[in-house]
């Protein structure tokens, strides 16, 4: 028997054996949940936790959405779906990237509707990229894009962002990563987990870079819609882009519809009909009834959005005003998302055991900067998903947390027996 | 600029270039349903059409769970679900699994749910099989799954069915196929689009096979809920064959809930780790309202279920029946789903001529039995998805269009001036 398990779990295990593949998505990203989901068996038991550590709304999906998927499934549309999306949710869709930063002349057949942005991540990089293909990402990224790179077999480059420079990346640390193998640039603007938004001088650099070594720019850009001051830029509208450019967002956050899974992909019509073969075998097409109420959605925006925006970014405000006058906690304010960074060098721990102890000892559950990648060692990541009084609460735990940690590692770090070493 | 353009309609396109992937899932899979959308536009356009060509039911999804879907959404299951899918749903599945023949030791910890049996062959022929793996068909078989199997680099290794032989897999034609690069047998029963079942002694001789030599055997059972007469058979409970076997089905075909994308894959734990590593990447989980829509499917089966297959059985009964009497067209009776294949060998004409000018010159739209593999040339496969007296009306049609060209292709045969040649 052919054996080569890929999981130690498994040794048992007397099936034939897998695909590489399986080692390729099997990375850090899919543990990185491990500590939410301990955060919420915890609550499950009835424990005083705090959950901060998950991208999901606290919101409910409007209930003028929720109504135009139960209007659509009552009068049938139950069926098969148009592979691409639906021509109607296409336009709609066409519309909202014109009338935000987008290309101008950006059309229902510039756009494909996948099962949300993640998998017209997976989708794009399909059709993208080789194996051994080069694909730059500035990190600390999205815990799947590893996973998502992976799988198509090309690498992942990463280019750290610097803590000190306020996680926006270089242009001088872009150019020097590409190499002739670079196939495509990922940026993700606004962006997970750092906030912060790509400023328009950056977006000209990068998309020179593009055009200058024949580059993809592929641009996830879940967030745009919850920018909390000023407004989202997308490189499709310099010169020279659209052909080259692929924007990749969803409905997911900006309203409140995670469990939806309804996403969509802009870019030039041939990657269409190459998402949409792949489309036919990978999915079949979207929900009609889901693709009814993102219609709606379009349609008529409910009050609700601005609503929640403004929410996230009052919590956001309580968050950098709770923790102003921490000595050891400093916070990075963002400018869009429901995602902010707090810094916790000072405490002397590793992120890692910093958010362990958050949760065991003071029921607080946050990401660990280092799961997003290397360059966001010494950070931790929270979600602005429960409200300001709540997370007023999470951020004095986090600071006595981090008053605890410090002070022991001043301990620690005093001469042993009196003598200076 | 670099440049290998896969497709010759972008010719003026000047982005840069795409995987290698788009090619091998550009197959004729992704075309066979040109005639499909040529019948739906001119039906459209009022014209009287038959469209027999499609494997959509033509019920709507039973109100009982249509309501629970429109619950949950209302009870504000809008955000993101467990990946591997929600516990209570694969204890359901993993029941329906063990009372349809299934292993008996199936547990919610061997079901994974994907976004329907599309995205669950998908999913598995990702974490099973490697660049040039073989993977044996029988063939015709359902037209994705050559796009399935190339968009991992495997190569379809396609075992003829032979039309005297009703369509059945013959034991000595896979042993025959099997070599070193084999990695698993795909066997779709009830079969699209011939309507066939394996018999137990098949299975059991297959089984025999992949214990022999070590290879996965994966399953399609979309229509194993659609049986006529007789029971399913799941050759996961046969000895040895639990670590070798995977499952994949769904409610699309049984519960006229194609449009909800709601499928599953069982198999040995490890894939299932291996499916929701892929799933975080590609898919991040399906809708939570649509999971509870299949718990309340699974928990109280709608009357309609068993109206749907005897209404379906009824239509076979009728095409059986109106065309007993034809000299030319001869059915091949189906003992499951929602097709049937119908050889019009003896028209003289090629099946897509046959197929074009079916729908050009009589309105009925049928797929050239070609689509689904060379052995099917000759035959054409209509859906049983039309209500009786459409279907007859759609037969006499058929029976005239064969007809006429039965009687052009003897006068086309005629001696040439008188002459015997
Ligand atoms: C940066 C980023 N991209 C993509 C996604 C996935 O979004 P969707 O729900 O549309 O798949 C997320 C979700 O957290 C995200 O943070
Ligand atoms: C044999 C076969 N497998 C799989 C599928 C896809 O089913 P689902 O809607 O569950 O993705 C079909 C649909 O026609 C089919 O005929």
């Amino acid at each position: 028997m052919r054996s080569d398990r890929p999981q130690d779990s498994h040794l048992d295990d007397t099936s034939p054996r897998y695909a590489q593949l399986t080692q390729r998505i099997a990375g850090k990203g899919a543990s990185a949940w491990n500590i939410h989901f301990r955060a919420k068996a915890r609550q499950a038991r009835g424990e005083d936790v705090i959950i901060l550590s998950v991208g999901d709304p606290d919101f409910d999906t409007p209930p003028s959405i929720v109504e135009a998927a139960v209007d659509s499934l009552r009068g049938g549309s139950t069926h098969y779906a148009e592979v691409q999306g639906k021509r109607t949710l296409r336009e709609r869709i066409a519309n909202f990237h014109r009338t935000h930063g987008g290309h101008a002349d950006a059309s229902a057949d510039n756009v494909a509707v996948l099962a949300g942005a993640q998998c017209g991540l997976y989708a794009t990089a399909q059709c993208l990229l080789d194996p051994g293909d080069e694909i730059i990402i500035p990190e600390p990224a999205y815990v799947t894009y590893e996973a998502v790179v992976q799988a198509t077999g090309a690498v992942p480059v990463w280019v750290p962002l610097s803590a000190d420079a306020g996680f926006q990346p270089r242009t001088a640390d872009i150019a020097a990563s590409i190499t002739p193998r670079t196939k495509a640039i990922l940026i993700n603007s606004p962006h997970n987990p750092t906030g912060q938004c790509l400023t328009p001088a950056m977006w000209d650099a990068i998309a020179t870079l593009c055009r200058e070594h024949d580059l993809w720019l592929i641009v996830d850009a879940v967030y745009a819609d919850l920018i909390f001051d000023g407004e989202h830029a997308s490189p499709d509208s310099l010169p020279g882009m659209p052909e080259r450019t692929v924007i990749i967002s969803s409905l997911s956050k900006s309203h409140a519809m995670t469990g939806w899974r309804l996403g969509w992909v802009v870019g030039p019509p041939p990657l269409m009909s190459h998402l949409v073969n792949l489309a036919l075998c990978m999915l079949y097409g979207c929900q009609p009834f889901i693709q009814d109420a993102a219609i709606a959605a379009f349609d008529e925006p409910p009050a609700a959005l601005a609503t929640m925006r403004d929410t996230y970014r009052q919590r956001r405000d309580a968050v950098v005003e709770t923790l102003r006058d921490s000595e050891i906690v400093a916070t990075l304010s963002p400018a869009a998302g429901m995602f902010m960074m707090i810094d916790i060098r000072a405490t002397g721990l590793s992120t890692h055991a910093f958010a362990d102890r958050l949760l065991d000892e003071h029921g607080v559950s946050v990401l660990a900067g280092d799961a997003f990648g290397p360059s966001a060692a010494g950070f931790v990541r929270l979600s602005l998903t429960v409200d300001a009084e709540r997370l007023r609460e999470a951020c004095r735990r986090i600071e006595r947390c981090a008053q605890e940690c410090h002070g022991e590692s001043r301990l620690a770090a005093r001469p042993i027996n009196g003598m200076t070493t």
